[in-house]
């Protein structure tokens, strides 16, 4: 089943004000988390697991790159396409990461991971068209895309006991005359699903066959707990005319989910064209912003060792506890950083968010937030320390053991 | 005469690989400010006056503010539609100075002025509508109505003795059934034309007759040199549920051009369409840097007092140079910070600009650049200390003196 509904209803479409605003914004949904998160931010005690971000701050040596710069006056218009420093800072990190060859020219820095897929879908996508998203996904996809004026079209996972796959038979057969791009995010939100070589692999060639883009979006490419530095890249897999966009983003690696700064990997013959989209949306980056980013790829890999291997631990922490209660519906997720499970005898997560904040004050997010296939599942974020995760495992544990409702797994 | 082509020509266009980007973005003009800059930059000596921007680096009560809840950990993800002490402190500064009720519901940060106008084109424009600009024009509303999907139709400011005024004729005759949006920035970048009050009755009256939106740029609203406070604004005329939505930045006023920061002001009914456009284009604002715009906007009167005074005698310095050699033609502007003036015999404005760099080692903008009537003016950005401006007088008379091309003005 092909499913193009958008999760949520649009707000206040009767108001006659509101009604002078274009269909496919007055539209967009409001974030699905929002909801639980307002419900529950000011509890005592909890614990929040809502969001997609750690609880470690930026760290000092970053922060310090760019107050210094920002003291000493830099704060003037700047280069559209970044500052050529931190281009090329970025092409040193995807060359000892991904082994692309280092060209500062396929770098531009946005305002933002999600302005990069702003920007990649404003290239490829427009009214009457469509853009294909495996679902569950993060919602702010297939958000960007109507914004856009085109239509999400979202292709759900297959889903068993390995835990989420591509189904490549479903994917083909979305592909319409509409079709302009592929959304792939692996390692993949909300569902820690990560793409083999073989995925990869199938995609392009229907990307190829079709004449899509490919948006990629590999944010999570380091949070990856199988035997690699990373997991699989359409680096891997691409020539240098394959038509695949590459977004990314500061937030995750360095802890700077507040900054709003990332980067678009494009072929350069693009870049023109990126640039006027950067200057007509946001105008660039701040350069003391600039100046921080440029220390977190050169001096921050110690940092990002450590981020990765407390969230392989806060997974296992978790995901084991849950695991041995025979009440949920859990894989362990080969990357990323969030368990999506089911909870036997609750299917209306809506509720069991609000439900769980009430009764074991541990925030997670429905997982009808992240569109078609979500149903049944919470998301959680492990992203945090040993300690805390320890604490939410004490009571998510023994919630579901008081939980008469939560019988054995469904699957 | 209403025109709606774009300045420049689309870049790469018969490139196959780019040819599958949209055409309405494939075909976004290039800055026609960037050649010029390209060829002076790095002159020795040059003194640049083609950015909109002024030579003091922000205030260090801003950057401190700024630095200080950086080094915090203010770092995480924040509120879509700013930080409630930002939004309030919006309200306090327009209560001030435009005597709108303090309301922070009307006021959503945005990552620039140019962010807020993107925003806005959202909300109101896509494929098959258009929008009316008067022009000559500050390029980016234009791209940026183009960026929607929809048709930026220029109508040419009527030029006389008194310099730039509206054609409120023309304005009315390019009103069509697909017209959504009527922008209008005043003060205006280039021309330094400032709206009147009654101007600003009859466009809200078309805009009521029609149905259609106003996108308010009042972000030169300070820099104005007739007897009041502030220029005359939407707010002086318009009642609550008029469709105007109001573009503002940090940039110009507090010296924050590279921080990108600015504010949409809206009708609160359309806070939820907002926050999702924000949420789907970049995400919010980091936090640390809306702790430097409350300090702007609580302790930064005195800056701004100084800089529109400085502004006002860069302004007289350069104009009475220019006026007093008989060459020019140029009316001396009521807002903004720009000279806007052509020079007798020297049509082509493209060429000149690089002659001046060559001859008179002083940078300015073409005015090719902003548009329709545009043709046979450059622009010169008079936002910079005394000293320096008189040095820019003594270069541009003395090249003027020179120049054999340059006969009597020709109005």
């Amino acid at each position: 089943m092909t499913v193009s509904a958008l999760p949520l209803v649009p707000p206040a479409a009767e108001d006659p004000y509101v009604e002078r605003v274009r269909d496919h914004v007055r539209t967009l949904p409001e974030s699905g988390i929002v909801e639980v998160m307002n419900y529950g931010r000011s509890r005592p005690g909890m614990i929040p697991l809502w969001a997609g971000e750690g609880d470690i701050p930026t760290p000092a040596f970053i922060c310090e790159a760019a107050a210094a710069t920002l003291h000493a006056g830099e704060t003037f218009y700047t280069w559209q396409r970044g500052l050529p420093e931190l281009r090329a800072a970025i092409a040193r990190y995807m060359a000892r990461h991904y082994g692309v060859a280092p060209d500062p020219e396929r770098y531009f820095v946005t305002g933002s991971g999600m302005q990069a897929i702003h920007v990649a879908l404003a290239m490829v996508a427009g009214a009457g068209d469509e853009v294909i998203i495996p679902s569950p996904a993060w919602p702010n996809a297939a958000a960007a895309a109507q914004k856009t004026g085109a239509r999400p079209v979202y292709v759900p996972f297959a889903y068993g006991p390995q835990g989420f796959a591509l189904d490549h038979e479903r994917l083909a057969a979305a592909v319409t005359p509409a079709t302009r791009a592929i959304f792939l995010n692996t390692p993949a939100n909300p569902t820690g699903f990560v793409a083999t070589l073989d995925d990869l692999k199938a995609v392009l060639a229907l990307a190829r066959r079709h004449g899509l883009w490919i948006i990629a979006d590999e944010i999570y490419g380091r949070f990856y707990y199988g035997h690699a530095d990373r997991a699989p890249s359409f680096h891997d897999v691409m020539e240098a005319d394959d038509h695949i966009l590459f977004v990314q983003t500061f937030s995750k690696n360095w802890a700077m989910t507040g900054w709003r700064i990332g980067w678009l990997e494009a072929h350069p013959r693009l870049g023109q064209i990126i640039e006027n989209l950067i200057q007509y949306s946001t105008s660039g980056v701040a350069a003391f912003m600039q100046r921080g980013a440029v220390a977190a790829l050169d001096e921050g890999e110690a940092f990002v060792a450590e981020q990765i291997a407390r969230a392989r631990r806060g997974r296992d922490i978790v995901a084991d506890a849950l695991i041995g209660t025979g009440k949920v519906d859990l894989v362990k997720p080969p990357g990323a950083f969030y368990l999506f499970f089911g909870i036997a005898g609750r299917e209306d997560v809506r509720s069991l968010g609000f439900t769980l904040v009430d009764e074991a004050n541990v925030g997670l997010a429905p997982g009808t937030a992240f569109g078609p296939g979500g149903e049944g599942f919470m998301r959680l974020c492990f992203a945090r320390g040993d300690a805390q995760l320890a604490e939410v495992s004490r009571r998510l544990v023994s919630w579901l053991e008081r939980d008469g409702t939560a019988g054995a797994p469904t699957a």
